[in-house]
């Protein structure tokens, strides 16, 4: 199982060591990792180099500290601590219109796929956020139903990439352009639309209209795009 | 500056500092850090917290420790030690396939898009890439210049994120599709179909045809594709 550490920079090996189990399949989400004083036995190495690896995968989000339990694979994308791809595009001086170029590739392209393979659950979710959005008078519950809506077509794609996409996706967004959705919503008008725009793609999709879809979800997104870059 | 730190969990609020200062602009690439006694005393926390943060940050990329001069600020996503996505998708059981239809996605707009951008520079970059493939027996070489064409054209988009995403597929190709490009090249034939589908995307991004380059970008992919999926 753990092999036994020798050589320098000794954290970056107990983390090369639990990264490999995983990608072997040997740790699975859920499985319990041992203890510290373990971990330092079995790889032969201090509990301070364990510690400051745990911490890491911590960060990373692929461990989770339950107190008085010990520490967990979890495996959620969308729970790690810190955004690298958001501070990359950061010091990469990243253009926040880069975002939302991106977005709308892969959402329409999403839309395509989601379309062809959606099933009848993730159907009724999406009517249930579509009239969520339509009846609610709340700006910051209309925002959130509109981003679960766009979620439930990514996972609807059935592509886990796409997924994790999304939400890599979306906390650039949040981190960039800041209160994007929040902002489009502000006009009346605006709700009126964008309800009428995401029923179409809602019925084209349930109509597996994939071509139709597309151009749809093409066109919501640069009305979005448009309103968001000039505000 | 950096501000006193109260509360548990301490190295979580030393990253969330140090990642504010990116996104602030306070700390930017080549930049050089505090060293960990002066973040100690600033941040008024342990070296131990301190250390742990940093050992994070290290794994994610984000600094770099250069023996006895410090830690500085490096930004380089394609540098970082762990793979989170790759780990991620194992444990969400992701599917190699979904990995090649993203990859086609990206890659498809990508080629649209630096056919309208792309800078002379780029162009010759493109073409010495080309010929070095036509020219060069040792498989590995090939499959090294192949992959810094597809890079050279998702640097030719101008878009940040879309080199990112570039990056992050690859590392996916190679965690989860061993010798993808290498099984591709091992038989004659497909070298030179491989090299003839390379020119005219070539061609067509030279003479700003987006429209082609993108529909052979698709032929291309679905090509290549298809033979890593039967083997």
């Amino acid at each position: 199982m753990f092999k036994p550490i020798k050589n320098k920079k000794v954290y970056e090996y107990v983390i090369e060591q639990i990264q490999q189990m995983v990608m072997d399949g040997a740790l699975k989400k859920g499985d319990r990792l041992p203890s510290e004083r373990e971990l330092a036995e079995q790889l032969q190495v201090s509990r301070t180099s364990i510690r400051e690896a745990l911490r890491a995968l911590e960060v990373i989000g692929l461990i989770e500290t339950k107190q008085g339990e010990g520490n967990f694979i979890t495996g959620k994308i969308e729970d790690n601590l810190f955004e690298p791809l958001s501070v990359m595009f950061m010091l990469n001086k990243g253009n926040p219109i880069d975002i939302l170029e991106v977005r709308k590739i892969i959402e329409v392209e999403a839309v395509t796929l989601a379309s062809e393979r959606i099933k009848q659950e993730e159907l009724k979710e999406l009517e249930r956020l579509l009239y969520g959005m339509r009846d609610t008078n709340d700006e910051k519950e209309s925002a959130k139903l509109d981003k679960e809506f766009h979620f439930t077509i990514a996972k609807a794609t059935g592509n886990y990439l796409i997924v994790s996409l999304f939400h890599i996706i979306s906390s650039l967004i949040e981190s960039f352009i800041e209160n994007a959705r929040f902002k489009i919503l502000r006009r009346t008008e605006n709700k009126k639309i964008l309800f009428e725009q995401h029923r179409e793609i809602f019925i084209n999709i349930k109509e597996r209209n994939s071509k139709k879809a597309k151009s749809l979800m093409a066109e919501h997104l640069e009305f979005v795009n448009k309103i968001i870059i000039n505000k």
